[in-house]
Formats: structure tokens, sequence, C-alpha cells
């Protein structure tokens, strides 16, 4: 069974779920209402609906982030066993829950009670960060399952191991403000997309 | 035909459906509406509508094992005939069929007529089960689909053949109280990613 | 670039294509509202959205015979040019339009004018019976589109020629009962799942 | 990690979205609604909603025109670096936009402010356009990632080159006529499955 649930299978299914979570994020988008327009405009209308833009990037740039990550980590991983699988499943749980924060700060950015939104919103990314550090961890502690390239992936071991603390440090700052928690949302998918690379 | 229609595109077709199924869960988590939110304020409505989380998580769950119990299923199976293919459609229909009862689960499992909502939620994995177990029999009573490795199919035969029986003690039990349903149809999930799995 | 573009990328991007609008049409079976369960239970309302069952059977059945044929078809082309390309765009524009029809006839069934929307479900599968034809008419004719195996192909003319007709059948006499069209509908999928198919 | 994220993965991954993206789009034309059909019967209440159709053809055509585009770049590229997989996830940000603006063409196609909606519609081509050019620039402007095939890639560059000019000509003509835009918007799709192929 281990041999036959190899890696390829499990990137393959995990690619799937990642394209199509990504791509159902637009579904959030809603159309501004034949009331707001009438009252607003549709030029207008379709500006103050931002918060669905930015909701609709970060969440877009950050799994595309994830993706990359996940075919790096999984370029050192040769092997599979069960607690790598239940780790994956965890992480694709978090990964296919992103539409719903995503529509919910779309929603309720500009509402007074945006610092509940914006928790779960980064509070999902963190669940993400941990998840993924556990199949790491896992991975890491465990020679059969990585392969002979363990140069690389102690390099993955450093820049990785920072996802959970920049995403604790938006979670935390969401309760006290919005924009903070989105803005270091944001930060942390660039710098995991530019300087948590690795340099090959 | 039969060459053709071999079983690696069966599987990655499979893999298509299932991966996509289980991402389209997340759309039955509804955002509060607003009237619910003016009442409650948005923090507590989140927390009430723990029904679609709950829902979300068992389908998701269920679904990833019955994955993982296909893909182990199909590395036993070698060669496909026209049966073992309506077997395989049988099973996506309900599969696909997944998002539409956890949808109703999540809105109506707090309603005077929860048992109803569960009934259906639990009889499609009932059906599930009872078309995955078809498709077992199917392969492993005819020597040509299978391949020699007799001796992994036979422990797949022992495991398998006791989710129809978990599934129809937690559908006959949501007639009689949803709490109890739910809980068996998650049991299930876990028994079958856990103790129904091969040790190799 | 016609090397390129072959046929494998091609199966795999219509494959994604009939896998996903295929998971798509659960979405149109709607939760019963509210009102209409306060008025007759949770059960019976379930019941009463019957139409959204069968036009969910219909439609996965079709779409899963025409993509168990589309591959059928494939494995006896072994190159492709633009007209095939274009054929075969033809084909996919009218597979995801599926979902609408589907929607549609679950919604409006049972309304006085069930004829219409019967009709425009019948005709969106003649649509993609004639595209079907036409694909198979453009790559039977061109010699250096096919493989070797010419007996196959001979055969599967055949078969599949019937496809028009039979769904141009439906469509005319959705026109006067809607219960005829559906029904021919339906007797389409099953013929051309189990006689229509090669015995090899 | 740059040869681990080799170009094979990242076409599967855009495959994905591509095809994920262009089945979404049917989500965008809805059902007419119970009060339009008791006004106008539901035959022409299906043919008032043309402008849902005429949307989702463009979309559709315009895709699928890219999709093979990218295919036809990404035989020519042999490998990958950052600055293509940020371009590549640019282009996809704004081909999973596509469902949005379409949408809203749809609704807003016979409002009175239709050149807002055309606008954004033609201008989420035009970004799809300008990324697709940036990514190719990139990729024909360094050596190591093309391949020795230097003659194709040259071709590639002379036709898709006119993209951005044809989709810019149709931005600017929204904000003066809609219809005007949508056109431009459907004869470059045209133009580019037909005139920007390459002959081989």
């Amino acid at each position: 069974m281990q041999q036959d649930l190899n890696t390829r299978r499990i990137e393959a299914f995990s690619d799937g779920i990642f394209s199509i979570a990504i791509t159902l994020l637009v579904l959030e988008i809603k159309v501004p209402s034949a009331d707001m327009v009438q009252r607003h405009g549709l030029a207008l209308s379709l500006i103050y609906i931002w918060p669905s833009y930015l909701a609709y990037i970060i969440s877009f740039a950050t799994i595309l982030v994830i993706w990359a990550h996940h075919h790096w980590v999984y370029s050192a991983i040769k092997k599979s066993d069960l607690k790598l699988i239940y780790w994956n499943g965890l992480l694709l749980l978090f990964v296919t829950f992103v539409p719903f924060p995503t529509g919910l700060l779309a929603e309720y950015l500009l509402h007074s009670e945006a610092k509940v939104a914006t928790s779960l919103y980064t509070g999902t990314f963190l669940a993400i960060s941990l998840s993924f550090h556990g199949l790491w961890r896992h991975a890491s502690a465990n020679e059969k399952l990585l392969g002979s390239e363990t140069k690389n992936a102690t390099r993955i071991t450093y820049h990785y191991r920072l996802a959970p603390i920049f995403y604790f440090a938006s979670f935390i700052s969401s309760f006290y403000s919005e924009a903070t928690g989105i803005a270091l949302c944001l930060l942390s998918a660039l710098y995991f997309a530019v300087g948590g690379w690795p340099r090959s």
C-alpha cells in the first residue's frame, strides 16, 4: 500500500486541489447588486467592492506560494507513509477552506466587525503554515522518507520554519488592527515567494 | 476498446472528480447573512454556523478516505471491463452528489427535522460504500482483471467489506438520533483511515 | 505546433473539462427553501425536487458516455490538426454548457412551460452529438490523422453515427411532450453506454 | 529548486487552472427568475438573456486560444526560472479572474452603463495579453530558458506580439461603444485562433 500510494499520486491529487481552490476564489467576487448600482453607478460600485479584489489577490498569491513550496518539499520526499498522508490531508483541508474566509473578508472588511473577519482569514493561513510545518517536520525526522538530497532538505527547513511565526504575528495583530493583519499576510506571501526561495 | 480505456485513464478521470468534489464542499459554507450579523455580531454568527464546519470536515475526511481506498484497489486491478466501468461510474455519481447532502446537513442540523437531513447524508455514504463494494466484488471475482498481487487483494476484501455495515448502522441510527448517525459517520471515516489500512 | 499540440495534451485538457463539468452538475440541485420546508416538511420538500435528481442523473450519465466515447475515438486518432482542435473546442463548449440547461430543467420541469426547458436540454445534447460527429467525420476522412487501426475506426463510425439521429428525435419530441423528450434522452445515454459499445 | 519546478509541472498546474476557469464560466449564466418568466414566458426569457450566451462564448473562445498559445510557447521553453514563474502566476491570476467580468457583462450589457462593464471585460483580456507578452519577452531574451528550436521561437514572437495592440484597441473603444469593444474582442480571439497560428 505505502509503495502504491506513492508521492507521485499524492502530488497529482494535491495539485488538482490547489488549482481548483485557487480558481474557486473568483466566485467570492460578487457582481454588484442592482440596488447598489442604482445608487452609485456601476463604475463606483465596482470600486467600492475593492475588498473583494484585495482578498482575491492575497489568497491567490498565498495559495500559489504554498503550491510552489509543496512541490519543492515533495521533490525531496521520496517515500510516503500514513502520517505523511494525514499531514498532507490536513494541509489540503485548510487550503480548500480558503475561499470561505476570502469571501467573508471581502464582505466584512469595511464593516465595524472587520477584525473578526480578518482573524478568521489570517487564522486560516496560520493553520496552513502549521500543517505544512508538521508535514515537513515528520518527513525530515524520518530518514526513510527523504531521498539523498539532504543538503536541499536542510535549506528547506531553514526557510519555511519562519512561516508559522509570520502568520502567527499576522493572526495576533488582526485582533487589534485589520489593516496590520492583512498587510502582514500579504508581506508574508511576498517574502516566501522571493526571499524564502532557495538559491540553487 | 477495453484495452484503450485502461485503468490509468479511469484513475486519472476519477482523481479529477474526487479532487473537484472535495473542493466544492467549501461552497456549502455560506457567509452569515447581514441580518444574522446585525442580531448576533459576526463572531457569534460564525460560531452559530458550526454545523457547516462539521459537515465540511466529515465530508472532506470521508472523500479523502474513499480516494485513498480507490487508489489502493486500483493498484491491484490491472485490467478493466464494461461492468467495472459502470460500477466506477456509479461510485462517482454518488461522490459528486456529496456536496448537496453536505449543504443540506449544514442548513438543517439545528432544525426540528434534522433527522431527515442526516438520513440523506448518511444514506449517500451508504450508497458510496455499496457501489465501492460492488466494484470490488466484480473485480475480485474476475481473475482477468486482477494482477498477480493476490495476497494484497485478499486483505483488501477483508477490510473494506465492513464499510457497508458501518454506513448502514449510521444510516439506520439517523432515523432515531441525528447525533448518533453523524458520530457513526465520522467514526467510520476515522476507522477506515487508520484501522482499515493495510499493514504492508 | 501541430506536433506539439499533440493528442495527449488535448486529451488531458478535455478530460479536465469533462470531469469539472460533470462535478458542477450537483450545484444545480438547490437546498429546499425555508419557506417550502415550513409548508411541506423537509422530507416531502426533498421529494418534490425530484426533477433536480432526474436532470442530475441524465446529465451525469450522458457526459460520462461522451467522455468514454471521446477516449475511444482519440485512441484511434494519432495526430491532430487545426480543424480537429476546432471541432474538439466546439464539443467542449457544449459540454461545459450542460450545467445551465440541467439547472433550467430542474427548475421548470413541473412548470407549465416545461417543453421550452426540455427543448433547450435535449437541444444541447443534439449539439454535442453533432459536434462529436463533425470531429469524427473530419478525423476519419483524413488518413494522416488516424493510426493504422482502421478496423476499429470503421466500427466507431458505424455506432456513433446514430447519436445525432437519436438526439434529433429527442429534441423534436420535446416540443410535443417533455416526458417523451427526456425519456428518449435517457434511453440514448443507456444505448450508447451499452449497445453502442464496441465488442473487441 | 529551479530544476525541480520544471516546465512540465508548471504546465500541468496551468492546464488545471485553464480548464477550471473555462468550465466555471457557465455558472455566470443564471436561470431566468420566476418573476421574469411570469411576465415574458420562459422562451422569451431565455432569449432576453442573450448577453449571457455572448459573454460565455467570447470568454470560452479567448481562454481556449490562450491555452493553445500557452502550450505552444511552453513547447519552446525548456527551462524555468523565478521570473518566469511570476509572469506565469500573473497570467493565471488574470485568467482565473475572467468569470467575474464575464458575469458582469452578462448582467449589464443591456444596461445604460454597459460601457463600464465592457471596459472591465476587455481590460481583463488586455491584462492577460500583456502578462503573456511579458512571459514571452522574458523567456525569449534568456537563451538558457529556450531550447534549440529558435526558428519556431522567432515566429511566435512575431505573431503574438500583436495581441496587446488588439486588446488595447478593444479596451479603448469600449469607452465609446460597447458593441465595438466586444466585436474587437471576439475578432481578436478569432484572429489568434486562425491567423496567429503557426504554419509548420
